[in-house]
């Protein structure tokens, strides 16, 4: 049966013994884990919100006729597309945070197309067999994440030249029936709240990488695997009594480092083994669709903004020009994000195995502004803040009972403000831009699917810069070149 | 019968005995004087393209059941929203200049739903007229300005405050069969290249303006009529014996202040008089049309960084690391603003009349993008130019027989480059940067369809604060506010 | 006998019983505990500095014909003012963190200067008390901490109109030895690890705000007093047993906010009583020195960018042209900040009572300045950290005999780095980007000193726009204005 | 008699004989063209303030004993570095235009040191010839200009691996009394209008370049020098009948090309010649200096911010906060230009010679934020401006009897002010932003002196990356690295 709520999600989750360490443990139980469990609360809102708003967060499947959470849909047309954006924009809105559920998402519709050319070309039969997994995940609605980054270890060698050669997740043993993977992928969001791992190769390979060359699906708690939690800014105030100061009590993103020790899969899940021509390939269509995902930023955006305004109002100064000039400069910052975004999913295109790909220089424009705007709107969230935010004494001193009064004496703002209120708006902001969601509002807006060097190789690569310079010398009269 | 060329177009527009200022002087034949056909010409290319392309640069219109003109067309659905803007970027690349006929198409259509809103309140019959007018337009493929920005004197003042009532444009007499204008519109990109002008209000008008509140189409050799040509940096270049110094010999912009002194409009040509409480849609719906329509500086932009990547090549830098990234950002910025624009045309819904009409936040934020980066993209090119885009001598002086060796061995640069085309792209830059195209590449791109705070009015307004605020209360916890 | 060393400095704190309050609970001693001790190491280094480097951090008194300690300088000449930023930059090269004893400089000049014109208009002997006060500090060679912005209330209304009389310090009772002072002042850097306090209004005071016109000195460990002490982003990391993820063990900053109930003070420690009309002056003359004090950050800027520089050496990147790019980004921005605010020392002149007074255009651009450019030098390092920065395990699994050598396996890099130095350098970015230190690195640069509008306000006053427009006339050849 | 006055200095300029080509013909006397004038005239302005403002614009000269201008002053202190600045400031203020005469000056002080340091290394006597060739200049106040940047051919060969030897000014025959020098300089700025010329070489020389490496003074008027004007936009406005249209109608600046055609400079006259290694050096002072000199338009920009101030009068929106925002940040953005400048100048230090010079990174990081800010400063003045200023018909239409009315009727704004001030304000700063001083403010502030990328090779240079990695390994706690 399949999970249906938000509620049955978290329930699946439990009792699956998973390795999992955090600060130097191991976990017992991650569900009930202060630290991890905001993390498991937003990819839950997935399922809240396709049961709550099903035509934004759900589709019908065309490999299966059934109505599937939208995270699982082969997009069928450039509007299954949009509808991911919409979907992402309202779910960051939600959560502000990251909803770790996208990877998978943009995995799935990538694999899709990539098992089909692979295919057509080596005669494998990798399509039906990705196809069969796909309709599994989306009869049973589960978290597929995508994993996709290895450790690299000495960026200057390939794959197969490293000292190390576990440095990249890789093929050691081939069985009649299956593979067995050793290595790791690092920086990996949301993967402990998933139910299967999808792993594919992180970048171009050449021959001598055949054993890099891999794509599979795996179970999240398959015994061969561990977990190691990566710590956040401030992740330690969840093990704290207080429901203030983490400024988002209920929502957080989760990274962390998945380690493979001779992990076997089963044929059925084997979706590339050694056609390395395909792992660039892959990439980019998973970057494609990636980069402009990133519009759920906007989605946060839309939060940051609504507390900068809030405690704008708190202080008594909503009305000020320049505050209102930079709520206005925040939300164009915002919308500029989003432009590119929708219009790279709006201008999607169908592949050769019928889904829709998204368009590849938007994309990247996309992500690009990304790495950079949300810095800004931070900025200029925190100077509407104003000093308090990071002068505020912690939640105890205002249940203390000899501070509290001085503080609520001191802290009161404007009449009809509680100081309770504007603690809470004001760990918010901190949250969103030094704390726990700074991560992914910040950090990994610059560096998840692709640092912003990557994203300048692809603008340069797609320029069409030869088309560019020649409409300059057609209007210029440029004569007789060679 | 219709025109079909660009030759044709031109033809049409001699011996019209238009009453034009330039300069001093009443124009003998505007057609024929140096400084105004190129933008004659920049029009003239979009009859050429309707040719060379015609699935971009026309339409079946449900109007007359024939192919159209684009620009010439009522949108019927999102796609025809989009393909405006594929085809403006496409004449932006041709022309790298403002070919000044989208004013007339955005006013035919937020005219076309306007019409047909009054109607509906007013039970007039201006939609019908309209309706016939455009079917006109189309059968005979008309060029169509618009024209809109009164010269509004005081603007501390409404109209009908002004000292002088004819600061807008005004119902100075209602006859029988028709009304009598009177007043001015001024920087009037495209109208003594227009056959007729469409005049509609320049803003939100009061119940006292309802002499203001007029929607006409006027020919644009109505005796009535004076025009006065606005003058553009660099514009006596033109008059110069050269093809190099224009930077663009073909193609350029054109402003003109149109005087109407007691123009007679007939009823048929009416669409709005008095329905003072429409203005402010009116415009609304224009600016959002026009704001989009300003993706046409994203081919303004490819020809600049063709331009840029050429004198790169020229001067053999085009290797060098800060000159590649250089180049890309400036395609960064150039995308960015194409993607805010395409997705304002994707996002397009349907008006009560059945027309398309474009997302109003995304156009704003579109036009915002292009108060800023066009700026941006000018000095990096200037950066790429160096400083001889500003110390090249005269053409006159590679002509003269005692300057022309000592400039060709002087300015020769590496091997294969000659000294001429390398001054036609410097040219080609100065005229984008700061010569006659910088009227439109930067400053209309500052003030057309409405400054910068225009848009910032706009995007407060449709920014939904309200509801920003409840997504950040939501999450941060508050509780218990009156 | 006067403090000498830091360890003598750090001695000299111990046993004070002070009333902090941290986290909801009293601190037994401040000197010991790990949230606190960062921030008093950081002024302890001010003291080592002046044993070091006596030059640079040191100055000869002509109050007391002693070298004192720089901070302590009531300055002579403009080089004494220049010297000031050349140990403020020193000092945070040393800490990576705000050292907090510029406030207390900033505000002996200012009341140097004002306690002179007070004296001068109304015939009091302040100059002469606080003459005597500051040969006082000099003698013992203390930490004098500056108390200046209050809590402030409803912000539409001045002191006296408060509902809570209490919102800005106050004289509460006038005796003739004395005042006794009630209130509160907020965000106070650098408190309890100082020996006096200066107290200060923070506004322009009017008639009725008499009893608000208070300047006082007063030990730190008036038993009248009670410090709460505010949190920082990771401020809990300090518990932690790990002397790497706290990304800088030794130094950190302090703010907190000081609660004074019913404070007697002699009346030889009282600057300022009743004199309103010098409450601005004051203001303007503290915040002209203190916004140049701001190219401390600059100090800070050095660490990042050299932490910045080290990351993509780890990662075997520094040589890449995008990377050498963003690095000679962050130094020119940075070094744009120094060249204000050391211009502004340099531009000092000198005040009726003799110390010299910096160029206040140039301290406002500084600051201004400050409040833009450390977030994108932010931005940028976290560009060159990685990815790794936010999802980096804890120290603690680095300890733990399984992960352990997971982890140094896969996060192995480049032969002849160790995982811990890269960690190391990775929690530094983390610290000074997201963490503690990101509190005066970003959100202190944005507020401290006043946020970016007061600036504003500033740089408008001095702009002399009315000269500037005679500028434009006079070239314009304007005529016959009336 | 030495020159006085700008008069004088106008008269100094006639008949003499210059061969000066400008759009294809020769010119008769360049002091009467009036292309040419205004920046004869710009020259003259640093005559007149001499006069009205000597200590600003004057200094007594330790080789002579005698006040002179200060243009011609060997720096003796760190103050005359300074005062440099502040007359470049109120020059720019008073001309708004470059005024030509800043190359000259750095020259001098840059040759003088390395001459210096040449002689104490070759035991050569340029030292002494060039302080006799400064006390000459002194005696009769002569304007000097400097010529440094040679054509440069193919930009990846040196000087000697030309094909055509003459890329670079070079020695082309050594007599007992002097040499002969053949060869070009490009973008020179201002040198008709100057009496004398230091040639001086424009980079980094290896050994096979030694004829290259040449240093001489040389009349303007010698009889193997040719000069070719380079056009600037809206050059021609100037043989206009008006003196609206210019914008600027007095001052403007200059640009040519020099050729020398076997030249001969007597040996008193020569200050290096064959001391190759002695080129970068003299190119890194001279680059020092005038990088700073850049604080010229911080001027320019003081009338770009007036007459922005001035059209937001007269448009009557000056009260606007977003108007009054724009031009905040426009003075935020000039100061933080000036900051830097003058803080290099304060920042000299001694030379083995004696005179002083500026702080390099300083020095160029106010260089480095001319390459930027003029031009945001630009876009907001447009922005200010309006559409008008590229709509405005020519000053004829304003003296033709039918159009005048018109224009006058609809042009009017608010009242008091003429439409004829209104326009000479906009012209003014169309003349800044895209008119020929945007030349002098826009272009040369973007290549003048070295273009960006000069100065992040000098910036990277300077940055002591090494020390800032030290400091961030320090605070980090890096251990044991090899």
């Amino acid at each position: 049966m399949p999970i249906r709520t938000a509620a049955e999600y978290i329930e699946s989750l439990r009792g699956r013994k998973l390795r999992v360490y955090l600060m130097g443990e191991l976990v017992e139980e991650p569900v009930d884990h202060p630290i991890i469990r905001p993390s498991i609360n937003a990819v839950a809102d997935t399922y809240a919100m396709a049961e709550e708003d099903p035509e934004l967060a759900t589709a019908t499947s065309k490999l299966t006729g059934q109505r599937v959470n939208r995270f699982l849909q082969v997009t069928q047309d450039a509007n299954d597309v949009v509808m991911q954006n919409r979907m992402q924009r309202r779910l960051g809105q939600r959560t502000g945070t990251c909803f770790q559920r996208c990877v998978g998402m943009d995995a799935i519709n990538s694999m899709y197309s990539v098992t089909y050319d692979i295919d057509q070309k080596h005669g494998t039969q990798y399509h039906t067999r990705f196809t069969d997994f796909v309709k599994h995940m989306q009869r049973e609605n589960f978290v597929v994440g995508g994993a996709m980054t290895d450790p690299k270890g000495d960026r200057s060698k390939s794959p197969h030249e490293q000292a190390d050669p576990d440095m990249f997740l890789r093929v050691v043993e081939r069985r009649p029936d299956g593979v067995v993977l050793r290595g790791a992928k690092a920086h990996q969001t949301g993967c402990i709240n998933s139910h299967w791992l999808l792993v594919m190769p992180t970048m171009r390979l050449g021959e001598g990488d055949k054993d890099y060359a891999i794509c599979a699906a795996i179970p999240v708690d398959h015994p061969g695997i561990s977990y190691i939690y990566g710590r956040q800014s401030c992740d330690t105030r969840a093990m704290e009594d207080t429901d203030i100061d983490n400024g988002n009590q209920r929502f957080g993103g989760q990274e962390a480092m998945i380690i493979f020790e001779d992990v076997f899969v089963p044929n059925s899940h084997v979706f590339m083994d050694g056609e390395y021509q395909f792992a660039a390939t892959l990439v980019e269509r998973f970057t494609g669709y990636h980069r402009r995902s990133y519009v759920c930023k906007t989605g946060l955006g839309d939060v940051i903004i609504g507390a900068a305004a809030t405690i704008a109002d708190y202080n008594g100064v909503a009305k000020a020009s320049h505050i209102k000039d930079k709520l206005v400069e925040m939300t164009h910052l915002n919308e500029t994000i989003y432009g590119a975004g929708i219009a790279a999913s709006h201008e999607s295109k169908p592949t050769a195995a019928g889904n829709y790909q998204c368009d590849e220089m938007l994309a990247n424009v996309c992500k690009h502004n990304v790495t950079r705007f949300p810095y800004e709107i931070s900025r200029l969230a925190q100077d509407l803040a104003g000093g308090l935010m990071v002068t505020l004494p912690a939640d105890a001193d205002f249940k203390n009972e000899k501070t509290k009064p001085l503080l609520e004496k001191y802290l009161a703002g404007r009449p009809g403000v509680s100081v309770d209120n504007r603690r809470r708006v004001l760990r918010l902001i901190e949250n969103m831009t030094m704390g726990r969601n700074a991560v992914g509002y910040l950090t990994e807006s610059m560096h998840g699917a692709g640092s912003p060097q990557a994203q300048r190789v692809q603008i340069t690569r797609l320029s069409d810069m030869e088309g560019k310079k020649r409409l300059a010398k057609n209007l210029a009269g440029v004569k007789d070149e060679e």
